[in-house]
């Protein structure tokens, strides 16, 4: 099996938040599609390990939030990165109430999901959700998977169905926090010492070298 | 509920083929995502309307090839707008049998999937695969759905499950076999007479005036 041809497949990069007994929880997910047109349904594939997943199960209701290509990158770093079983992802963020979920500001648009059925599989469980409310928030392109791994120079989290073990190999100075691999043109001994982790906002010292 | 929300979704497009009686069908899919890593499984969403359903559920296997940006737009009109009930849609193109499945050569990569499971909604079916092979084929780039969308112009088959009903409006000349809309700069009276339909591959003939 060539594993390569998995990068050909398309996704967006979205973030899956849910409610833990009254505290907004979320995390990061990039296999979400629309299954039916009406009623309108969609389908989310989560980690068994993502607290976010087992918000999902015990509430039933989800929602999918579109990032779009210039979002606040920190977005992804602290909700692909990090668990909402001990951080609270939603601190540092303006967040509303949407559809009875909680969708960060930053989103370029969401939907409410109610959960009406699941597929497990051995390590993610695939949602359906009919979706109960959708809006658009502002203007903006969708971030595709690719421009996030292309442009951003993105990572996977080991956790996404997407995460392919060669990603660990090779580079030269790793974000200790979310793992992001610099690759910019200028040499990173160079960097101003006010940088940061184009990921998760990480400051220049939290890297470490390979 | 604000409808255009999910045209912010992104996808890819694939065709989704299997077996009839030692016969090769396939339709067109959008709705197809990796699920699991290890072992590598992949979800595809298929119309009920769709033969090639009742093809994937009596035969427990299917493919997902990806389409390239440059593929030929013929494969997307045969595969997506005719039905494998009444049609040979492998007659007009070169094909080969690869993880034991039907794939056109047209497809830059391919994934051959054995179905472990699925989950039955109102209009679709979910088959889950797990991959027992994939390869790729040739170098390009992925086509997503958008670039279909606002480059290629492309239609959306009304059993697609990203299909909405506001698409039907509007136009002035459309494709009576596939249902493309024109929208090119010259006027549609001033393509010549040999001019096709980009879609489908139907001749100037075809179209009719809304």
């Amino acid at each position: 099996m060539n594993k390569k041809a998995f990068y050909h497949l398309s996704y967006g990069v979205y973030l899956c938040t849910s409610w833990d007994e009254g505290r907004p929880v979320g995390c990061v997910a990039n296999s979400a599609m629309q299954i039916t047109s009406s009623p309108a349904t969609l389908a989310v594939s989560l980690n068994h390990d993502n607290y976010t997943n087992k918000c999902v199960g015990d509430t039933g209701y989800f929602s999918v939030c579109v990032l779009a290509e210039d979002c606040d990158p920190k977005l992804i770093g602290k909700f692909g990165f990090f668990t909402s079983r001990e951080k609270d992802k939603f601190a540092d963020f303006p967040w509303k109430v949407r559809g009875k979920l909680p969708v960060p500001d930053g989103a370029l648009c969401w939907f409410a999901c109610k959960v009406i059925d699941k597929m497990e599989t051995s390590t993610h469980t695939v949602f359906l959700g009919e979706v109960m409310d959708a809006d658009i928030l502002a203007e903006g392109t969708p971030m595709t998977y690719a421009y996030y791994h292309k442009v951003l120079k993105g990572k996977t989290a080991a956790n996404a169905p997407t995460y392919q073990a060669e990603e660990k190999s090779g580079g030269r100075y790793v974000c200790r926090i979310c793992k992001y691999e610099y690759s910019g043109d200028v040499p990173f001994e160079q960097l101003p010492d006010d940088w940061v982790c184009p990921v998760c906002g990480a400051p220049k010292s939290r890297f470490e070298k390979l």
